[in-house]
């Protein structure tokens, strides 16, 4: 089925595991924390309308509206929307995913999206990949979308999944067995036999959560569950099918036996730490959210509407409940599962990702808080020593009602209680008035973009020098998060349309002292910063190259890179180096001084990717490489891709020493991958 | 009425308007945002257990929870609850003012609260006083609440109100009538035949905002529509009547014939800004957001359900809807409501303060909100230039709907919209379930309280220098509010458990460098701050009196004062003295050096409390004066009343020079007004 998709979108390069491929996008997704880049950089390159079938702006992250940077930001967008010719969904319309998924996708299509989560719309037998935001913007514009051809890891799901365990638990499994880099440059391509008991949005949750794993994506067939997923939303005619090949071959395979799954749950604080609840069961809880792109299906809710029926949550717990859409708040509501919720003790809030990304809902400091999103890296709850659980609406409702963690079968043996049909919620509503479509180019012609004063411009990236004596401002180790580069939540949040406001937060998860120190020396030469494996992993917030390379950062040393940093890295000038010698990281520490000579060179079309740092405060020489192919060479050189385009626009290059002649940015066959 | 109320509860004094008087307060409220501050001072007066029939703790305004401080509050607060025996009602369960007449109002008590439209409870009768937190903490303790004895204004109702034209026009009508100060040291005791249309909610609605009018507080008769309310909350046997009698007389009176109003609007940033709707009709809207303490009624909801009603707000709104209750938000659900808002587009959030307190939903600079809330102080919608407008239900609907500022009258003219019966959604549910009652004694004496790291203790305060040599740190004109001196908003309200951190806010709004400036005076000697007229108007939160103290203001001088903020610096050992020429207040600039002497001798018994200051800077001097009861004399003199109290424990004054013998705290008879 992959093959299939890629097959038909394939603009560049040949479909071998590593080499680098270009993909027509169909479709394009943008929140609002990501999207006002976005806009910005369509407004850098100068695009006129988006080249799509498709693009849409939803607003579903910074909702809170803490202050007035907020509404600017969804002022902004929605300018930005009618001029570019793209949908926009208002706040309070929901998460982008879902409502993609209901409203716009399509089997067989493309999706490149400026979100971690984008991957979801493979629920419905579509290729969609979740990037960074210049990424997006290019494919905008009509570009092809770059990407490293995947491995397929064919997942075959057998049996049907015991009463209490659901789709959540499926992708916790994943997640078990092989952890949050297990399917890193890889797509999970369910099928089996076991698919015919998820329905689509079932597959949603399991598809939004491959992001966890590091899949490039998920792919599920476009089957009859497919198919009555579309008529539900009145667009059956979306429909076409997409099976696996009788024969395929897959370049792995996994099984997973949906009958012998057990209610699951990820320990603070990685969506990797996962054990049976049971292991977990009597700790104490303080709260329990329901909701995100993790879980947003109607049954999602319904299961946890039927389980607090007629009974309180716990004395000491809040229980939350996040509505994934104005349209499934509607129907819950008519169905009575939100009176039942209220009735119960639950906190209704709108329609939103709000906790899922820190927006609110902070816990208290090491006080258990179980929540059905997707990730629960240290601080992203928006406090900093949190204790954050990952599980199944059946888990959290369960562990709400009791005040500690509970397997919901042990709660339904001692409670009495039968275990809930999930699809007893109908999706009826058919209320699209908070999505807008695109104005008619005419009219989108003569809209001005509505910036106000907390939306700045992008900042000017200049070209990358071929020496830099630096020094290391930070040593990290494996797995640090683009949440502990760039952090979200509700501080720093407001800010993503402010790069010199959100710089101050960069890394300061880490090291609070970080953004002064890159400060003294930013017009010195910059810095340089040191990573262990699987650098920059999470989410797709090209912020978190931005605000570093803004505050002087110019090279990266790491082990290795999470691949959609790793294109953001070059994307904003800031050249992304792996030791060849893994052990060479222990030898450089922090506050270090290092000398690069030849940066440019090694650069250089056809150049070995290769090169010698100094360390002038031990008198060491570590080795490192690149693995940047042409395009994203020509990108770092002149300091990122927009000025990279610039400079070809112009049919002349701005590097110093830069020999390469303008021309299509990209060489087909290359490996596009860190 | 007021009359009756007052002499049921005298303990001290006599009824003189203009002489202080003690009340025995039968019940008190305190709410998150000023509730920490209270236990904090329940902890230092070594509290065992409160002396009131009734005390009852609310989590409404911090509930967006950016951070792990609110949910620290929130854990800190039930513990005080439980330690206390006090009713700890959960976030979630609603704003304090509405839930507490709901279910605990009972006409004839008093109750005094830590939230300045407490005086809403005036509904049924009662004598309610919003205050200082450590007045509250007092009266938790047992001992009198002390005020100014006001004058009665008699506000006699006549006729019935037209269609679409409710409560909110009748308070806003009174502010166009006489402006933010109208009612300073009043009670507003409304009366006449046209009682009868109000209902026990119209009246909370007026009630409620009687605050924005400088009331000491508002008082409705106990009458038939009070004993309907009760009755309605299964409470029936609370009732007990109260009426004027036949021939009472009022110090003033007030006229309003209800026929002839019309919907009112109040404009940007004051309460006081009272035109008709049809005056700014056309503006262009962004926002208009529905609830509050000023509009908590289900009519106030059900009748913007009914005008939404299958229709879509306009594409440049978002229509907010903040639930009063749990319960209110149950029946709203039950009865359709819920779900017509939502399908006209409403975004709808927890049940809380939010926007009212600046905790979300701020509008973007300069684009106008329609707020059905109380107040339109400048900022304190979160964002800095704001334009919030305050109006009714009706008109906050139909400006939603068109997407530009619109009197219902006009709006259902053209639509041939009849007007919505306002009580179609009955009260039913009656679900406590999220109001905690208080642990019987020997359980309460087990619990300790709950102290995360963001919740400091109160700060030490040292006795007042009989000498000070000091600057002029800020110069203000008139009505500045105590949002302004100490910011509520998602930034600032966070840490109102934190002095330090708190401070760091503090007068920022006006003049940001202000904190920078105070703390490099704070340990030479201090500084001073110079107001004009009716200082400290507003929210009755001591922050705004213990952070400036914190960070060394020692004497404000002014024009004059709002009752709660004099009587908060007081207790925080803050001199407040008013100039006797107010044309000196012009003379005095930002940053002169002020020399004060004789302080200590100004405020002991007996005292002339008049004193010269030398404008040292100037050579000038201007005569001041104080007006403190003995009790706040000797409450200034050991730096608040705190140490005060601590002092007469010991039987021994702490301050230096201070001659006061220890003894009751307040002489009666003495006028405890600014």
């Amino acid at each position: 089925m992959t093959q299939r998709l890629i097959g038909d979108h394939l603009v560049e390069g040949t479909m071998e595991p590593g080499g680098e491929i270009g993909l027509r996008i169909d479709q394009t997704l943008t929140q609002d924390a990501t999207g006002t880049l976005v806009m910005q950089e369509l407004e850098a390159l100068g695009l006129d309308r988006v080249r799509t079938e498709l693009s849409a702006q939803y607003v579903d992250h910074n909702i809170l509206q803490a202050d007035e940077r907020n509404a600017e930001d969804h002022a902004f967008l929605r300018s930005a929307a009618q001029r570019f010719g793209i949908w926009y969904s208002k706040p309070g319309n929901g998460v982008s995913h879902p409502v993609h998924m209901q409203h716009f996708g399509r089997p067989g299509a493309t999706l490149a999206g400026s979100d971690s989560h984008t991957c979801a719309a493979g629920s419905l037998g579509m290729f969609a990949v979740g990037t960074g935001g210049l990424e997006v913007a290019l494919a905008m514009a009509g570009r092809p979308l770059r990407l490293t051809m995947p491995e397929i890891w064919g997942v075959r799901l057998t049996g049907a999944l015991p009463e209490w365990v659901s789709a959540k638990d499926v992708v916790l499994e994943m997640l078990r067995r092989h952890g949050v880099k297990g399917a890193v440059n890889r797509v999970l391509e369910y099928h089996g036999p076991g698919l015919s008991s998820l329905t689509a949005m079932d597959r949603h949750v399991i598809a939004n959560m491959g992001a966890e794993l590091g899949a490039t994506t998920t792919v599920f067939p476009a089957d009859d569950a497919v198919r009555d997923f579309l008529r539900g939303e009145g667009r059956e005619d979306a429909f076409t099918p997409l099976a696996p090949e009788l024969d395929a071959r897959y370049d792995l395979r996994e099984e997973i036996d949906l009958c012998a799954l057990e209610p699951l749950i990820a320990r603070p604080t990685s969506p990797g730490n996962v054990v049976p609840v049971r292991e977990a069961a009597g700790e104490d809880i303080a709260q329990a959210v329901i909701g995100s792109s993790a879980n947003p299906g109607l049954r999602d809710f319904a299961v946890v509407a039927a389980m607090v029926r007629g009974r309180q949550t716990g004395a000491g717990v809040s229980l939350d409940v996040n509505p994934t859409s104005r349209e499934s708040l509607q129907d819950l509501t008519r169905s009575g599962a939100v009176l039942d919720l209220i009735a119960a003790g639950a906190r209704i809030h709108q329609a939103g990702c709000l906790g899922c990304i820190g927006m609110g809902q902070a816990p208290a400091v090491g006080r258990n808080s179980l929540r059905t999103f997707p990730r629960n890296f240290p601080g992203r709850s928006g406090t900093e020593e949190d204790a954050v659980w990952l599980c199944s609406p059946e888990t959290a409702a369960a562990s709400a009602l009791t005040g500690v963690i509970t397997d919901p079968r042990d709660w339904a043996a001692r409670t009495g209680t039968p275990c809930p049909a999930g699809g007893t919620v109908r999706r009826t509503s058919r209320n699209p008035a908070m999505l807008e479509p695109p104005l008619p180019a005419w009219e989108a012609a003569r809209v001005s973009l509505v910036r106000g004063p907390g939306v700045s411009a992008l900042p000017e990236l200049d070209p990358l020098p071929d020496a830099v004596l630096a020094p290391v401002l930070l040593k990290m180790g494996d797995d640090v998060s683009t949440d502990e580069i760039s952090p979200a939540g509700a501080k720093a949040l407001p800010f993503r349309s402010h790069i010199p406001r959100l710089a101050e937060f960069t890394f300061t998860r880490i090291d609070p002292e970080y953004p002064r120190r890159a400060a003294e020396y930013r017009d010195r030469g910059g810095h340089v910063v040191v990573a262990g494996e699987n650098y920059g992993q999470g989410s797709s917030r090209e912020h978190a190259a931005i605000t570093p390379r803004y505050l002087g950062l110019r090279v990266v040393m790491a082990k290795s890179y999470a691949r959609i940093h790793w294109q953001n890295l070059a994307n904003f000038g800031v050249l992304a180096l792996e030791f060849e010698d893994p052990a060479d990281h222990d030898r450089v520490r922090q506050g270090d001084e290092l000398r690069f000579e030849g940066l440019r060179g090694a650069l250089a079309p056809g150049a070995e990717p290769s090169l010698v740092v100094v360390n002038t405060t031990r008198d060491e020489e570590y080795r490192l490489r690149h693995h940047l192919p042409a395009h994203r060479r020509r990108a770092v050189l002149a300091g990122g891709t927009i000025p990279a385009l610039a400079a070809e626009e112009a049919g002349t290059s701005r590097g110093p020493g830069n020999a390469g002649e303008a021309g299509e940015i990209g060489e087909a066959g290359e490996r596009d991958e860190p």
